[in-house]
């Protein structure tokens, strides 16, 4: 009897640390997690991820052979096998693969999340059968995976696709990054936040809203409340799908895409923002692309979304060979 | 003896069409241009161009071998071959293809003219040995080729690379595309007309461009008052360049390039343009691309850079078999 092919994915987070056993075509045959540790070190961490994966699959042992091994993590660079300074994580500058050399001698490929949702879309999801989209990320930040051609475009650098932080009002609110109007102060869980709190300055709308505080505040609230019927709550929704369509309109005139898929946490209130999203593209995007880019929702499970992104990055880098 | 491989790289432009025999590493061997004659169709075009190209090179054809054939014209469709109502042709729709397959049995290529720079650039210009660059063209627009692990990006449609037409300002300057504000509006020769004439209203600079009248303004004329030291015209070309600079740090975010390659016209105005260009995209661009991306003038020979960009399309998709 010829042995399974099977790939670990592997997504780091800045709390917990999940990984699977994967199959070409997704099937997932063991989903575990482990606490990340942040404090601890990138050594530390995989230490204790191969022994909890040898234990889970010591029974299974014969029956499958671990081809490759993809990794997706915060400041992941996918060209250099590093991961350098995560912004959740104590770890500095890690050189990956030779830190996994003493784990395991199958390839393993890594590169940050947005990326690997990217492809998790194309092997598994929304994007199947497709060449050129552009997946975003909507949690915390916003993150985007750019494929081109079939595959990601990871620039000079190994950087590229950091739509998130492409400046729509350089007068706008303060980002993270030190600069102001980056698109992720506005489209992001935390900038829905921000456009509800500047909607009940600006506006007389009635809302439940009114009665939480910023910190209280999250994003399904936001959700709940524009289902609804909140009006400040819908109005948010359609600020945040405005900013949305006009940079993706910028971001269709780079690289021509057939869809884009939305995904994480926010895209979670599907039509609510699909709909407007789609109708501002359209409004700005310039005429040669009119009527030609999907809009769409994410298709993979979101619990095991990050892990099946890991591992279609090692299947993809295994087609090549 | 082994005959000379050459290609014919063609370029279509609304008033002449210039084309030429090119080696693989950038000889031209027979240079000459036609009347584009825009009133008459894409099929008598090609009958003169190709009577005139075999008269020329009646005396050699023993010593070279045509091996394909590339095309640089405005609104050209890489993947259909087809050239889909160019602005300044009066021919609507062209299967070019088929209608070339009348006058020649190699291979042809076709694509915007752009693109066709960016190649030119990647093959015998500024961008040599890069993987991942971007150019602009100056001219009566601004047009992008943006390249990406060593090919030219050409999105779903085959239309990708657009950036003269992603917004600068959604409440600017009326664009020829029916919206405002973007990129090109204020980039490109008429742009920076447009911006000299705006500082003639808004400041109280001395200018001898005070005494020229919109028509007859042009951008060399610009150029040379810069030069001169001309306070006005000065502003205006730092104008540009922040607007320039402005944009090319989003364009960045999305690809990553190691540089971005200035092509045309205004990108004759040298360190001019090229100085503060620099400094505003080190200003605006997300940190994790800062001090990495190159701002470089053209390295093609003007007056041929359109035959060799052509000519480089078609080396390009005969490497690839």
């Amino acid at each position: 009897m010829s042995k399974n092919n099977l790939v670990l994915g592997v997504d780091i987070g800045g709390t917990n640390t999940v990984f699977g056993l994967v199959d070409k075509t997704g099937n997932i045959f063991l989903f575990s997690s482990i606490p990340t540790d942040a404090d601890k070190s990138a050594e530390n961490l995989f230490s204790r991820l191969f022994e909890k994966f040898h234990q889970l699959s010591e029974n299974a042992k014969e029956e499958f052979e671990l081809v490759g091994i993809g990794i997706g993590a915060p400041n992941a660079n996918y060209y250099k096998g590093t991961i350098e300074n995560p912004p959740n994580l104590n770890w500095g500058f890690v050189d990956l693969i030779p830190l996994l050399k003493k784990f395991t001698d199958v390839p393993v490929a890594l590169t940050n999340d947005a990326n690997a949702a990217a492809l998790g879309e194309m092997y598994y999801g929304a994007a199947k059968g497709m060449k050129d989209f552009i997946v975003i990320t909507l949690g915390t930040g916003l993150g985007s995976g750019i494929v081109v051609n079939g595959n990601l475009v990871y620039g000079h650098d190994g950087f590229a696709g950091e739509i998130g932080h492409t400046i729509y009002d350089p007068q706008g609110r303060q980002c993270g990054c030190g600069r102001k109007g980056c698109l992720e102060t506005y489209v992001s869980a935390p900038g829905i936040k921000r456009t509800v709190m500047e909607l009940i300055a600006k506006t007389n709308l009635k809302s439940r809203l009114r009665s939480v505080s910023f910190e209280n505040l999250d994003a399904r609230l936001i959700t709940e409340s524009a289902l609804n019927g909140d009006e400040l709550a819908l109005e948010a929704f359609d600020f945040t799908a405005k900013v949305l369509g006009i940079k993706l309109a910028d971001a269709v005139a780079h690289t021509s895409p057939e869809a884009i898929i939305l995904f994480g946490g926010l895209a979670n209130a599907g039509d609510l923002l699909l709909i407007p999203t789609r109708k501002y593209l359209e409004e700005n995007v310039f005429h040669v692309f009119r009527n030609k880019v999907k809009i769409l929702k994410s298709e993979l499970n979101e619990g095991k979304s990050a892990v099946l992104g890991a591992a279609a990055l090692i299947w993809h880098e295994l087609s090549k060979h």
